[in-house]
């Protein structure tokens, strides 16, 4: 995400700066151009940035601005984030020291790679790119991050981190650990019978995807967002219930006349923001 | 399904009839060479027939079961079907008039498009395709079900009906409804906030597609596996229940170590069984 970031950028930025634990991603980061230069220390590389983009997983990001990166940011640097959930980051962001001009950010795009490898300019290209206020948003801060999200050719969303939280939770969380439990149920089938491993076709393939994700990155996105998730989850066992009711109830015309608006809110979804993208079910 | 049935055939029989009520699907596949004769009568398209394939969603298999083909066959003609859950099904051909040679079958595959023009001769090639005996299984008709498998490049897996469908309701069923109780859970948030289509993307895709699956066809299958569904249902609602149970306690530590074998199950299932295929969670 940071390499695509930075390959985006590059025409918006005079220098790029890099900053990266791990020497091999550093050293692929400058040979391929992706960024000018590239450090281990982070006071070195952002002390005269006059644009900082921390992009880590959502711990990681609290914990930067909570202990150090405060106090190496020049006065009227920006600080934008790319964490998954903004409530805690755009809290830390408050504390910053006054001066710093602070947004959170979530882009809502991904490469199925991960890793410096796989950057790509156009990544955040017609995606929502969401921007969330802090106590140390000023008016030109907020410009100034709309600039950037345009620079990438990303869609600026505006709203505040509760609501971001509260919708990602619906539509990335919520699905990750419907994902993680229908792996754990096949799972323990699979172990009686083999064939459950065996006949699992398209279907589960689809369905279990995200219980694949990187479980750090996922941990630390639950954990910053627990409340949201536990109403989501709430909310969902009550659909599934009302499902259940009808199928055990052999109800079967209320059954169907409940999943119609489902399929088609589906694919109107698919119509509307995926491009009218076909993935077989038109 | 049918027509991929009837081209992936071509070799092993010498003449092909296709059987459908519908006209412009009938001078397609004549025209196309999918099948030699099409007829919209099913007792003249099956009273010559060494062999006799349904394909249909499963309830209308059952109808055609118990009300109609048995009376229409030659005695020794085997008769399969290509329907999603087997019960009901294999129950029916046990009815059936005794010389009628009667197997159940369930190929696990399935094209994103659906109807003749989506024929396709390799649909079948490497996947499973379960046979389920019934009390009109003699030993010869399931060698000739097997023989007919391996004309369809398919690998034949036997087991009895309850088995299966208890399989296909973990790896099937049970994933369309959390796919559909998805959808109204999000499609809920979304009508008090739009933001939510807006910002979903492909996480969400994943999990909603078999939610956009053909509404008759689902229901057909829920309601002929209701038992086996409910079981799975419950399984899968113990195994939420215990990572919401780990997620609100603040458990991290034990929500990542039973997280991190999900993913591995997942990545080990992709490995063996999707030919290991990438679809990014590598």
């Amino acid at each position: 995400m940071g390499g695509s970031l930075a390959l985006a950028l590059r025409d918006y930025a005079d220098t790029i700066t890099g900053v990266d634990a791990d020497e091999v991603t550093r050293t692929y980061a400058v040979e391929h151009g992706i960024v000018d230069y590239a450090t281990d220390d982070l006071r070195a590389g952002v002390s005269e940035a006059d644009v900082v983009i921390l992009a880590a997983p959502v711990r990681v990001i609290a914990e930067m601005l909570r202990r150090r990166i405060g106090s190496y940011l020049r006065s009227n640097t920006l600080l934008i984030d790319i964490g998954s959930t903004k409530q805690d980051i755009c809290s830390a962001m408050a504390e910053l020291p006054i001066g710093i001009q602070a947004v959170g950010g979530h882009p809502m795009t991904g490469k199925e790679q991960s890793g410096i490898e796989a950057s790509a300019a156009d990544l955040y290209r017609g995606r929502p790119f969401v921007l969330c206020p802090t106590r140390r948003t000023t008016p030109a801060a907020r410009l100034r991050a709309l600039s950037l999200v345009r620079a990438l050719e990303a869609v600026p969303i505006e709203m505040e981190a509760e609501r971001h939280d509260h919708v990602v939770a619906a539509i990335s969380h919520l699905p990750y650990l419907l994902s993680a439990a229908l792996v754990a149920t096949v799972g323990r089938e699979g172990q009686k019978d083999d064939a459950v491993w065996q006949l699992a076709a398209g279907g589960f393939r689809d369905m279990s995807r995200l219980a694949g994700s990187d479980v750090q990155m996922m941990g630390d996105i639950l954990s910053t967002n627990t409340q949201a998730v536990a109403t989501l989850l709430a909310l969902f066992r009550m659909q599934l219930a009302l499902l259940e009711a009808m199928l055990i109830s052999r109800d079967d015309q209320n059954l169907a006349e409940t999943l119609y608006p489902l399929r088609e809110a589906r694919l109107n979804w698919m119509e509307r923001y995926m491009n009218g993208a076909n993935d077989g079910n038109k």
